[in-house]
């Protein structure tokens, strides 16, 4: 047996979690939106919609956009992304150490050997 | 700003959370399966099968069906699953309050008043 969760930040509806915290990483990396959604196997559309309804309900910009040049453009996250990013990747380690330990404490140490619960 | 989660014990899939934890307390007040369900807002059939695939999954019986009698019959829950929900009721509260205090610390202290992070 082990322990699934999913976590999100809420406001005015789901805001943030694991799946944009780990799009906007790699937007941060490539520099690109388009080479994050497929590097995660999402549809650039969908990215794109996504990063829009978490701008809008957070009220701030994630990605700046970079149009033209040699480089053919881009995307680099602004630095209130970068700061919810820092914030929400240190939350969301402590949340995972926190419940491992908790579900080890409550249920790592049942009697039965065959008890579904160790 | 809020935090959210959803958080489930897996084996062989998604095996027991806060939806059939509620339940079983509701059987274990009113020893019927169909008060319980309509307690929930639930179909009988729906509450019946998620009953099932939960036992399925852990490998014990959570219900003791009573037939028939002056009663009517009814459903006892199993001392197994009591160990389950004991064991599980006093884990949830752990992860919420863990939750709850790793939220804070994270996001309570936004040095902008005006942030959603506050």
């Amino acid at each position: 047996m082990k322990i699934s969760y999913k976590i999100w930040l809420d406001h005015h509806g789901k805001a943030f979690g694991d799946g944009p915290y780990e799009l906007l990483r790699r937007v941060d990396k490539t520099k690109s939106l388009h080479q994050a959604a497929h590097q995660m196997g999402m549809a650039y559309s969908k990215a794109w919609s996504l990063i829009r309804t978490i701008e809008q309900r957070l009220g701030f910009p994630l990605l700046e956009r970079k149009k033209g040049g040699a480089s053919g453009g881009g995307s680099r996250v602004t630095p209130e992304a970068k700061e919810l990013m820092n914030l929400y990747g240190r939350f969301r380690k402590d949340v995972k150490d926190s419940i491992e330990k908790i579900y080890r404490k409550h249920f790592g140490n049942s009697k039965s050997p065959h008890s579904p619960f160790s």
